[in-house]
């Protein structure tokens, strides 16, 4: 995109191209925004007709709304609610995927305090009606990243509930599959899903 | 829930319940609030363990937010945003189900002015991942319900688009599932998906 001066010239605007390489560059440094690869990974499965997934907005219970004259409603007064479900979920081939995405800092474990019991419940409930579920972990200092299926979270989740609370990197490393981030999709996940499948049914026969 | 007072007498708050019941003798008079029946029939499948669908928040463009001391955050500056899906998604029997609620006071026919080309074009992408993908229709004014399947209602549309914008309620009698309204769950519209499910199996043989 381009604005023309009078002079013929072209200013050009900052290209969004530009702007994902700076983004590229930074994200091995500093860590990357892990919700905003995912988002942009969704994007890129949707617009690719590979997956229809998106992430679920965030649930405001809303109080006040002004209607000003000639623009737009503003919401004036609004509170977070506890959300029920997790926070992204679609469809893929025929499957339903259900997923929340968590990332740390730490390097050898995963707090499981980034999970609430309402969200374990909401997976349980999905796994029962034979959703693709699962989280992608996301190890910030090591650049790692790992599909985890509900099954497996809600197992470790039992078992530690009075216990350790946290899941060793060593564990993840059998348990979960690794997803290699590339340049697009950022976080390919639905190779790690497709591994799920295989490998669930050869479980079931 | 009751306050209690100094004299030791409890003053009871406005139960639920009453509320409830104050609903449901004017929903037939006066039109249900369809919004509400559906979110109430997800419950129902909810608690049940039928499925798993809940409706999308409402999504919001945050722009302030303010952090009061003692007392929870407060959405002080927010906008609405276009979705870029439909209401309501969830897994049932492993099928990704995909829908959107709508509602007019016609007697004769459905206007297609409910439906927005974003709403069409998701649903399209939803189809083409093999979804579970329709639309409720209900007439307020008849007080019926009909389930349309989107591949049909993506026909309609494209067919339509630059003529009659309504959907005559003869076709839709032809063309849809009827689904009777019940005490529990309110609109029952997993009868009709699984009526969705065995025609769509005949086709396909």
């Amino acid at each position: 995109m381009a604005f023309h001066y009078p002079n013929g010239q072209s200013f050009p605007l900052k290209k969004s191209a530009q702007q994902t390489l700076k983004k590229e560059t930074t994200f091995a440094n500093r860590g990357m925004h892990f919700e905003e690869a995912i988002n942009q990974s969704n994007e890129y499965y949707l617009t690719h007709d590979k997956a229809v997934v998106h992430k679920k907005p965030t649930p405001l219970q809303i109080v006040k709304v002004d209607y000003p004259k000639r623009s737009a409603a503003v919401v004036k007064e609004a509170y977070f609610r506890q959300p029920s479900t997790t926070d992204y979920n679609g469809v893929y081939h025929g499957y339903h995927l259900d997923f929340e995405a968590k990332e740390t800092k730490n390097k050898t474990s995963f707090p499981l305090k980034n999970f609430h019991q309402h969200q374990i419940t909401h997976m349980q409930k999905c796994v029962n009606q034979q959703a693709i579920c699962f989280v992608l972990l996301w190890f910030s200092s090591l650049n790692r990243c790992f599909f985890l299926s509900a099954e497996k979270l809600i197992d470790y989740w039992n078992e530690q509930e009075n216990s350790r609370k946290s899941i060793p990197l060593s564990v993840i490393e059998n348990e979960a599959i690794e997803i290699v981030p590339q340049i697009a999709p950022r976080i390919p996940y639905l190779i790690a899903v497709e591994k799920y499948l295989e490998k669930r049914s050869q479980t079931n026969v």
